[in-house]
């Protein structure tokens, strides 16, 4: 292999330019080419595709967003799309790639693979966590610091007045950002996707409260849950409770920016190394993550398919450090 | 005088503890003793009065919140309430007050005088601004920060996608945080309580940002302005622009914690020390605030009934900026 | 007038890039081509000349730094190489400048009127703050708040050790920097150039904190005042109090650096303005400034010669509040 | 075991008042009394004890620094000084103990249980990370988080100078924390005391960067290396290359405050738990951990003598990521 490609396609997380970084400066060190390619599927379609070198990836490890943007591309799902793809990449001969994203970017690349052999090797590149063979995401740790950062600004108000606040943190389908800042926010419970917190359960926990003269009480609710979001719980809620002085925040895309995190910024790194060293090793159709701290190389069949599952021992640790 | 009173009353404002703080430590200085009422006019009915001294306000400038706790009083709305207030003051032998909030705050204040004779110079905390006899209130700065802060991750995204965002920020009857907002955060359009923005103009100025290519645009929304808030000019705008990619944030109270800046820091402490001073000198029924830096104290009757207005200069900025 | 250019020169200061923004953005507003100029008067006398428009300056308003670069020309401060710069100026036919930086900027600037005839209207870019003819510069508010972050760490040490922590923050010449930080910062001693704070005094403080049972103390030490330096003054303290456990940090560049806070922003952008504003108005070899929230321009003459003083009442503030 | 004593000892560490509520909150889940002990070692001989409750920790889990505080005691180093905690200890009935320190505390919780019998399970709260026993240490996370911010405000100035800039972070023993800032904030060089970085290579590099017209580098070095800290560095580089513009920085203590990362509320709550869960079980003399996402149990004997060595992956790294 002499000349790949690297891309960021989904949505955007904090690292996805450290890990760029990462795979680029890789490539120099292993004396490969290396090749940008802007907006994922789309610039592979339209052959936005420009050589990178050590230098154009300076100054960006700190950067928020990916400054070879991102996007989703309908054109890629199709075979036509994907033979104007696999032409432009002949083009610049371009023999393998680094895609850098979530599963969607990933099943694209399995599709590649399978219909032109272009050898892919994925970065999990996503704030929401949700995403089998790797322990974190790239994005995630910044993700949920920026979440808690706000709740912690929130709580010096809930310190003083006598309030109910319903803070809606990201995550459509998993309780990964909701469950850290439940814990890391001292807050009375998290309504997640993954179990059913009755609204039922939440007045009774806001009346218990009162009851033991708690004159506060953050609600923490992943976007996903099953009642619809932080708005029409509060709703419910306050029909129930119609003295409640209830405040509702919705945290939305500030969560998906900012500089990321060390943590954040060294996954993003090791991983960008991992995909580069991966292709030159023979790996294809494979993520690379971490597995308690090491390095693991997953089929993207089973990245696609399986379900990691939050652990219990923190939905059972929200319980317990509200006591 | 001899004994001085201080409380915090309404929302909380960053910098209402370094006011504490200022307030607390020019008493000692000038000799004066010095009591914290906790809670607001709630607790000087009830008697939550406790003697404090230069210790007691030991490390709180950083703090957001009002370790004096702030709540609002219904029963000080009555004659009777008032009454009740009186007779705890003259048990503590509190001659003077120290009050630190916003508008209801110095109406209180205003009877109290009337009804009673005890004196009080207020301080401006709110993160409103929109308070007429200073440029300042005590919060404000901080709480602009905080929303821009939130407005740069939303930028990072914005940057990568083709996406509208909505970001309501906090602003019943005034545009003086979404207008910096706007400024600050380089955004299309600032929606205003003291304008009337059409949501026809705000889908004119998406259209035309797509025709020049620009591709995402951030629209700053003052909770209070005409359409009521962000998540209803969203749904509006989309009824009308079905294929946009539109995100909405609410802030909420996330904008009144965290840390005051320096500048609150700086104002809440001249403005604390400018209280005591004032009751010293036979202030009274007015405000302490600072217009063009200079100290001025302000009867609390125009405080109540006058209103300051927003620079229309600011107001034009937003619109030659986003050229 | 109807091409001008823009430069930043000396220190870089957060909030230069929000300067180079708005005035981009005005001349476009009112119909000017606008170039910048790359690395101060280096780059205008090698060339570094390139076109601006509306989009040169997106997403920049938050960046720390000068994308327009900085640096000090010893080559400016010769006949010849001003020569030169006036020779490259033509060349691209600019008839005005907008210059972002301090007294060495204007200093350059005011020569190179009265020699070539380029008239020149400056912005004040320095986080100094001790230039005559505005009550703040740009990147001011930023730095100290960088400064009092890191002071209000050290504090949650400070409040479980029984130490002494010396602080050195940036103001070769001025306590501009030093005395916010000492205000903010609850700090006991601000040592600055404008006063001489002995050794001796600053013993005597630690001593009397020790008496009454206060076990830490904050010193802010300005890089410029007299002994020398944080590093300096421990030294010394710790000759005669060699059981005190003490730690030294100096801040640096760190001040310098991150994103400008809204107070900047909006500062930098105002002035960005009417830098292009006074241009087309006739101004020449003036400062744009704000004195009392009003915009101010000050000649070149006046803010290279004359001295801004610092408040005595916040000097005397350091003292009061550390009661 | 129904009743037990909690403790912070050494060097304060954000996350240790996350530990300590958490700890606190656990034995109220579990049904034990749990009592607080005052500044460590002590505050155990001088009965600095009282009882705590659920509600003695609200509103902590966000602060830095340490409620219990903290201190280093000589006279616990003497068995006088362990039998005067002892008798204290007896008096409020407390039978077991959660120590939250590094290396000495544990010592000194070993010789305790040696002598008189009384077990206690710890948690290692040191920024340090360079214990024995677990993958990281809590504070550490926090740490160089705040140092990595530093650096990328350095940066910022950085871009536009033609400068070098050396950063001194903390790390007697280590480079655990200088390694990432050195990755994470993009740096060419890391001093460490794992390793011999020779002055001469490093002016090397520096060369190296001019040479190939890279006009800035930063150099992480940690204050434990062998050539005694930036200042000394950086005072021999400039001997060698007297132009060369140098700017030091000494983050100090600035390190060890501020609010911890979600990380480190994770690890604490979590390690916090398992102290009072393994007093429970009967554990003693052990450190809880987490190896791999796994709590581990290490006998004190082993976290004291056993040293835990740096990946000399991330070593290598550094290097290939500056390329």
């Amino acid at each position: 292999m002499k000349r790949i490609g690297v891309y960021t396609s989904g949505g955007d997380a904090p690292g996805m330019n450290a890990c760029v970084r990462a795979a680029v400066r890789a490539a120099v060190y292993y004396g490969l080419e290396v090749y940008g390619i802007k907006r994922g599927y789309n610039g592979m379609i339209n052959g936005e595709i420009f050589k990178m070198d050590s230098s154009s990836v300076s100054n960006i490890i700190q950067k928020g967003g990916t400054i070879l943007k991102s996007a989703r591309s309908k054109e890629f799902m199709t075979k036509e799309g994907r033979q104007r793809a696999y032409d432009q990449l002949q083009q610049f001969g371009i023999e393998g790639l680094v895609a850098i994203g979530g599963n969607g970017t990933f099943t694209g690349a399995k599709l590649f693979y399978e219909e032109f052999g272009i050898p892919t090797v994925g970065a999990p590149g996503t704030i929401d966590n949700d995403l089998y063979g790797t322990d974190y995401t790239i994005g995630y740790d910044t993700a949920v610091n920026t979440a808690l950062e706000a709740i912690d600004k929130i709580r010096d108000t809930a310190d003083s007045h006598e309030r109910v606040f319903f803070v809606e943190v990201m995550g459509r389908d998993s309780g990964y950002i909701a469950i850290p800042c439940a814990i890391g926010g001292g807050a009375e419970i998290a309504m997640i996707p993954e179990a059913v917190t009755t609204v039922e359960s939440i007045i009774d926990t806001i009346r218990a409260g009162w009851g033991r003269s708690k004159t506060s009480s953050i609600i923490i609710i992943a976007e996903g849950e099953i009642e619809g979001g932080a708005m029409k719980v509060a709703t419910k809620v306050m029909e129930v409770l119609p003295d409640m002085d209830a405040r509702v925040t919705i945290l939305g895309h500030v969560q998906r920016g900012g500089p990321p995190t060390v943590f954040d910024r060294m996954l993003a790194s090791r991983l960008g190394i991992a995909c580069v060293k991966g292709l030159i090793d023979g790996q294809k159709n494979v993520m690379a993550g971490t597995i308690n701290s090491s390095l693991v190389y997953t089929p993207f069949e089973e990245t696609i398919t399986k379900k990691k599952e939050i652990s219990q021992d923190l939905i059972k640790a929200v319980e317990m450090l509200s006591v």
